[in-house]
């Protein structure tokens, strides 16, 4: 599988500068060139943004950051690139001459690939001199979450040259669709295209405003397509007869005026401002970055119900983190320094864990603890390929204390000291930190060897015995802990 | 604000079957007409499709169901009904027909509204006798999930209705979009019209399948859609400098090939043969009924985000929260049986609940047990209107002990004992039950009752000590847990 060290990005405007976080923050150096002075400052922010939003998205930790250079060329960015992402204006004249530059300096194995949201490949790669690793990888803002690149090739490209870039884009977490034939626009651009027209013309003509056309899609078939798309909704719609029904039944509409698509509405000055003017009071409320990061946060948590439910864009996810586990330098259990607690879990408190009381909702201190004692149980040898052979820790016992608050999008961390393990049982105890030092709250667990199978306790293997009775024995030296067997409601 | 207490619905397709589902879990009483013999059985089974759904969906509890009835004609259905919802095929004449017979039996207040995708309200109300009342009320299938109802005077419709109307969709968790303008279609179908003309294009000419249009979606921008729309997005598209860049670099393309829409793509036995044949491919492995659930669970995770995130659609669950929370009949202290725990809560494990072992994860427990506090505090009259006061309780001190295990789908039930309350202390402890009758936890909690502003303990007011005094005097008979004051790790 084709995996990426080195990319270059060429371009470093909304669509770059996605492309730059993804790779980044999947461990790949990146080497950009953009014209404008502005544009370390403008990728600073969307990287930014990416690492809020990945923080929340992933539940498995993401390899170190990539190295990010701006050169002063192209030629110089596209130099020893595994993959060169071109992401300049759609003029077909400076994407060829940006080619030619990238190809005085690039290796010739070197994939290299257009952010085009339209434009044939056949023409793009016309004067290449190795037009065979060229295509389009059409990506989504934004890039860094959006799954979607869809791959088409041009009539020189080697259908080695989309497998190898396909590759190299699931291995950072994407979703590549293979168009097999060229058209412009490619599928998605243009059903967004006569979406676009059709929404132009309903202002244009006064039958609605922007917010109004977004209240109709959010409210109600963006709903669907975002886990079923079209095809697969009407399927529904057609109730048990299914597609044949549905399309029996609406294909007559086609004739019908459902649709002013038999003309492109004039783009004419005043219907840019009557566009602008009610974005701006459907919008202008927030500021960008706000609407960039609720963006963010929606399509995160989305992203993670489907996950959670198997399905669609979740899939891609759930591949990715296995790929990403996988991936992950195994825990080197002898370079661990035992003579301190752990550290076990680390992330930002999201949205979602506050309360009505307007901090972290107390179930999510348990989600800390749990998903450090998971940790725990990996250093010790219970990780998921151990768990896959049918053996496990159940907690059957938990304390906690809660010391101090915490609110929304502050840091939080957590260490855990072994109290004793030995034989079935495992007893640790979880320190979370603020991000300012101050201890939160603590929480005591007993943890319990299971077979799968028969739900029953059991000794673990050699060595999660052993791990267990070094760290157990080095945390015998460490203080204990303060609270450590207390009941609810004891007197100090 | 106008409520629905019996509303008709004529006609039960799969939509007016949504119709159903929606107006009876909102505890409407419905009549129901459908020449169809089998009506009573395929509304069933929306309704039990919903009643899952609504399951998962709420975290407050539904007034008791309405009554459904089947009556044999359109004219009983529509007599003493406060709306008439009509569901019938889209033709012109049939639904022309209905209106009469509906006119000949209901009210002449009655509100009569048409599910019709596309055909004007003025032409389907010109043989109306009192057509001020009559408009399109125009739903989302499924409309038990989707708020969305695109709501259309015809030039007779008086605003009165509309807004009579308005309010009657939205007291049962509705989003009624007032459209201003009559066109066909209105403004969701144009959209979706163009994009289906589109589609079909592409599976015409081979571009791509169903599948491969699906995939661009739900991978891509349907993510997108689901949350702000066209515009909101694209708005994001333009970088900081918002709409009016966006539009200024996007507007040139609608001079170009970007889109088939010039054309209607000839609805021809093979195209239906090419759509219906690759949909099976794409989804005939899974039954309509499957695919509708896994929908309804995408659905249903998707607006329980976006109401944590408070953001588009999930502001509309949020308000019928709200909604059904004051509707809710105020807790009856007096009615309380106090010689024994108190039922606090019970709900049916979601799907991500469940961890890698295969059950409800540990952090759910405590979930259950934190809402069941929450509904203990509501009892002794620390309300939500109590908290906006500035005054609430903070829990300080957890002990969990895991005696069984649950799976996903399965019903829990929480009941909570008062150990001790006095002053600002609350001690209780709550026993998490299986469905069938297997104690699967206990958890004791210590609260504090603190100001919200210092964020320092103080006495709750008279109402509240009372109550607390009054449980906590009447549980002092009943036997001590089993467990109660357990620290981790203590022997028996």
């Amino acid at each position: 599988m084709s995996t990426i060290q080195t990319a270059a990005v060429i371009g470093a405007g909304v669509i770059g500068n996605g492309w730059i976080a993804r790779l980044l923050l999947n461990g790949v150096n990146v080497n950009v060139f953009d014209p404008s002075p502005e544009a370390p400052k403008h990728a600073a922010k969307v990287i930014s943004n990416a690492e809020r939003a990945y923080a929340n998205l992933l539940s498995v930790a993401l390899p170190h950051k990539g190295q990010l250079s701006f050169k002063s060329s192209v030629a110089e960015a596209s130099a020893n690139a595994d993959i060169i992402i071109e992401a300049v204006p759609e003029r077909l004249d400076i994407k060829q001459s940006v080619y030619l530059e990238i190809e005085s300096s690039a290796s010739t194995e070197a994939i290299i690939a257009s952010s085009t949201s339209g434009i044939l490949p056949t023409e793009l790669q016309v004067e290449l001199e190795h037009p065979e690793r060229m295509m389009v990888a059409h990506p989504f803002n934004p890039v860094y979450l959006l799954p979607l690149a869809e791959m088409v090739g041009g009539e020189k490209t080697s259908a080695a040259a989309i497998e190898k870039a396909s590759d190299m884009l699931e291995s950072i977490g994407m979703f590549p669709l293979h168009i097999k034939k060229e058209i412009p626009a490619f599928i998605a651009d243009r059903l967004l295209e006569s979406v676009w027209r059709e929404a132009l013309w309903l202002v244009n003509d006064g039958i609605a405003t922007t917010e109004e056309i977004d209240d109709a899609i959010r409210y109600g078939f963006g709903l669907r397509w975002a886990q079923m798309g079209l095809f697969e909704t009407y399927r529904l719609a057609g109730g048990e007869a299914g597609m044949r029904h549905f399309i029996s039944q609406f294909g007559p509409c086609l004739e019908w005026p459902w649709t002013h698509l038999m003309d492109v509405p004039e783009f004419t000055e005043e219907l840019v401002d009557k566009v602008s003017n009610q974005s701006d009071e459907q919008s202008g409320a927030h500021s960008i970055r706000a609407l960039e990061q609720k963006r963010d946060d929606n399509l995160v948590d989305i992203l993670k119900v489907l996950k959670d439910n198997r399905w669609g864009a979740g899939n891609t996810l759930q591949t990715f983190e296995e790929r990403l586990t996988e991936n992950t330098a195994e825990i080197n259990f002898e370079a661990l320094d035992l003579n301190q607690p752990i550290e076990t879990y680390t992330t930002i408190v999201p949205q979602k864990w506050a309360d009505y009381n307007g901090h972290m909702n107390e179930t999510h201190y348990l989600e800390c603890f749990s998903n450090a004692a998971d940790k725990i149980m990996a250093i010790v040898g219970v990780d998921k390929k151990y768990i896959a052979k049918g053996n496990s820790f159940f907690t059957v016992e938990t304390h906690i204390r809660h010391l101090d608050e915490v609110l929304v999008g502050e840091g939080v961390r957590v260490s855990t000291q072994v109290i004793s393990g030995g034989g079935k049982k495992l007893q640790v105890f979880h320190f979370l930190y603020h991000q300012d030092g101050r201890l939160l709250a603590t929480g005591e667990q007993m943890l319990i060897h299971v077979n799968l199978e028969s739900r029953a306790a059991c000794n673990p293997n050699e060595l999660v015995i052993d791990r267990i009775a070094a760290v157990s024995s080095a945390h015998q030296n460490l203080v204990a802990p303060d609270g450590v067997g207390r009941a609810v409601a004891q007197k100090l």
